[in-house]
């Protein structure tokens, strides 16, 4: 707990006096532990070889490395995020939205196929899907709450990206894993009627295993 | 033409001068015409016989009427909607995010099961799914950017609904149009990875007709 | 009352970690007490039949039901609520304003007489009264802070509305409550001046039972 | 009024490149022109001789002067606006709201008797009347949306405020003349029951001249 | 700690009901203490005597007396502050920005040169700035984050000035304060570097005393 | 730069309806041209070679190349925006504010010495100045509106980092600058108070060649 009684939040920088940090119970804003500002230290908005060395993909073949408030407590009410992308050859991030995040996107090594979703527009338009191949050093924007995904289309070589997302805490819903995966599950029969399969397609779906890519 | 003419904003409500609404070219913001304010009258907030009758629901069985700022100019800039969803028997409002609102809803007649899926857990979790079976007169919340759906489970009776939104516009994404059924199709290598299926599950899944449910 | 030690905030529902749970003081945002995100269910995103049936009308013939934030704790953060209001034949939701929030409205039942009141305009313009007559079905919009009402205008019959606020909190402020009878009560000189008549006017105004309609 | 077309927006100070300034349809920010940022000047956030001066009080004893953003255009978008107001011996400022911002008010010169009072409270609360007899020098706040006036009780001196607003475009509704002074007349039925009184003195308020006091 | 149990904040002022309030430990928001709403009263909206009086300038002859949500917790949320400036002769508030806040700015007493600084243009453009001689009675607006001054030209009158922030947290750096006279220092071999002088003279201006003009 | 009319305003995705785009003068958000959501395409959300290559850095030995709402339309009202930094050994990126963001940070090549300066403290405190030496993969935050800097130690290598912000117009002021550098030039007598040195140090410091690092 000790690291943790050091966290501040920056939009009090300038408010707390002391008679308020001698309180015994901590500070908090959105939940998170506050600190007396003239005791707030770099530490406070600093994470170490946070974004450098690749990790181990997942199933799918990526791994999303997420700097939010979670990880430097000083970010809170602050509107911004970082992550590093690691996406294995032919390996994806897969279609996934983030409700409260725009994503910034830049390649740092290979070549990803990228793409969202618009949401639904008038009859007899159809959602329409706007795709890129982005090589190093190419930028990318994905809209708030838009489906989107990311996939590196070489057989031989990784991929690695730097994403930046307009929230502290901007959250993620991978689609496949929230509509199949869910614990406990959503009614096959509202699934099946939703995907137009037959039932039986949505228990095998439900019945995969569903590894969170991140969050 | 006329009737776009005379749209307000009324965010300028008290701050729009002759001399600025006498320019040729009408004032918009958001992209919406904007009114003089001593011009503005009461048809401008106001949506006639719009959620009274029933509507003949989709193919999956039910039919959002919303009205948004595209139907009230007048809801410019004041961040909220109001919506009827009819269901038929056994009819359902299929897994949809908005990604710029929360839902509130209450149901006026028959009986709905609903549920919606949080984000993203840390591992071990996986995305839990909260659902209830609503009743006339109960209330549930939908939050903002999860994925959530409304199902009828009565074979025989209708159900109705009435959904307020926290945006003057919304937008609704349904996931399953999204995903398989956009214009163009994403890569059925992505999505078969993405949903651990064959690519023929995924071009069966792509060739059904994708009717937008509500936008 | 036990349960409500139990709400949630959604804000946060990515972002609480189990050590930031454990604390012995139960962690609030908005002064609202929030909890472990794996600990949340649908009840709290949930009110049992709250807006299904008719209520006791006050004495100027109306009811109004609200959930906000007090009555479904999930909402906080999302800026939204809903109400069922009733009115008795010739009954009125008297002029009021919401200091947070904008109204949308719709009739389920009856006929309603509407109108809200602009702020002032230069003169030698007055406040302009913008008004409608609505029936079932329809759907107007009371922009956020002015002064609003609604009128049953059938002797015989009740009517019934739902309206939604873009806020989880909208706060209500009843104009002929508040301005006549506050506690204290505002001094009858300033009031008489303002409102052009009489002091005794004032002292029989503040004299009557002044019952909040709604809040 | 050559000048209002060098108004500038300052949201877009950095934004605005030439390739869109020489559009010849001017560009507009909340219904605004703004201004290439090179030929931005300081005239375009200044008001010369605005506040020193008293102003002719109106009936009911005061003056408001507002600098917003229809004298300022450089304020748009930035949130805040400044007002001096003058008060004759026992003059008032009368009870009014303004639907976008907070006020904060300073004494310049006399004394001041200001309150507002709360929104609806919970029976058998009653709406809360906080007041304060104000001295030269002395601060009060208004929070957004409340009810509140300022008058000067002493019969043979003026007093000044200056009072800062949390928007560059407050508004005001000045309520005796938005509920009795509006054109077209709230019916007089609906104000009658409204107010617990007869018709006829309703009819003898709407008779009364209303001026508005500020916008 | 009696007077900071008192400190109530408005956002909650209709929300909290008393079974929250009974809690052990304070609530607060935005790391403040909030309070039962039937117990705030108007001295949590209040300061006396904050204002009336000319201060004790410093040594580059200025006096701000700034009333932010420290010196009245009921401005908590509500987005606005106030302050007096007091100016010596040939005194100035040297430059500085307010992080999180416009300020609008009117001359009581004296004339006062003021100017402000836009952000980087493209090459060739320089920062531009913006200046004007204000006397009594003139408004300014120096736009959030910018880099602003006041100076009173006069070299035997003092100045006076009331200014409003668009937070009630607004925060002030003071440019050669932060950049010359911050604990510990920051390098001279950055600021040799950035301000293209020599170290000696960076050294030099580090050895001075700085007194913080104002938080 | 044909293609810069074609640019779309995301948060117009689902409202424009064809009527509105078929005005024969563009619609604008912001000051920015918006596109017929059926007309947009990926372009509109990329930026091609952007981020890869290091570019020439300046006098102070810094390049900084922003990719903001001017690079890529679509970004306009999504609040993020992304850059490159590149560090010559020993360069800087000299101390500088952005008066509307946040940023985060992370490196890619080298090492860098970074630090910020809270706002002003009570006295007796001071400006506190945090600084971390960061090695590739490390995050630092930069809160909003607080004089930060990021220096190359290194005197052989030079140095990479990726950026983001918290808005699609951050804007930047480089310190030295808007203080020393603008167009006109600040009066001598103003800023050799302020920073405590003789006038012809100023006058010296105004002769620089003055160029900005970014915007």
């Amino acid at each position: 707990m000790a690291s943790s009684s050091s966290f501040l939040l920056l939009a009090v920088l300038l408010a707390l006096v002391s008679w308020q940090a001698t309180a015994s119970d901590p500070i908090r804003v959105n939940g998170f532990v506050c600190k007396n500002p003239m005791e707030v230290n770099a530490d406070n908005f600093f994470k170490a070889a946070a974004l450098d060395k690749p990790r181990v993909t997942n199933k799918v073949g990526s791994n999303v490395t997420l700097i939010n408030v979670m990880q430097i407590a000083g970010l809170n009410t602050l509107g911004i995020s970082i992550a590093r992308i690691d996406y294995a050859p032919l390996g994806q991030n897969p279609p996934h939205t983030h409700p409260r995040a725009t994503e910034i996107l830049t390649v740092l090594e290979g070549t990803l196929y990228v793409g969202f979703v618009t949401s639904n527009q008038p009859a007899p338009n159809r959602n329409k899907f706007l795709s890129k191949v982005l090589n190093k050093g190419d930028v990318f924007v994905f809209p708030a709450g838009l489906i989107h995904f990311q996939f590196n289309p070489n057989p031989h070589k990784p991929a690695v990206a730097i994403a930046a997302l307009s929230s502290q805490n901007p959250g993620a819903i991978t689609i496949a894993n929230a509509v199949f995966g869910s614990d406990p599950q959503i009614s096959d029969d509202v699934l099946a009627k939703a995907f137009q399969v037959e039932k039986n397609t949505i228990d095998w779906l439900q019945a995969q295993f569903w590894e969170n890519n991140h969050n």
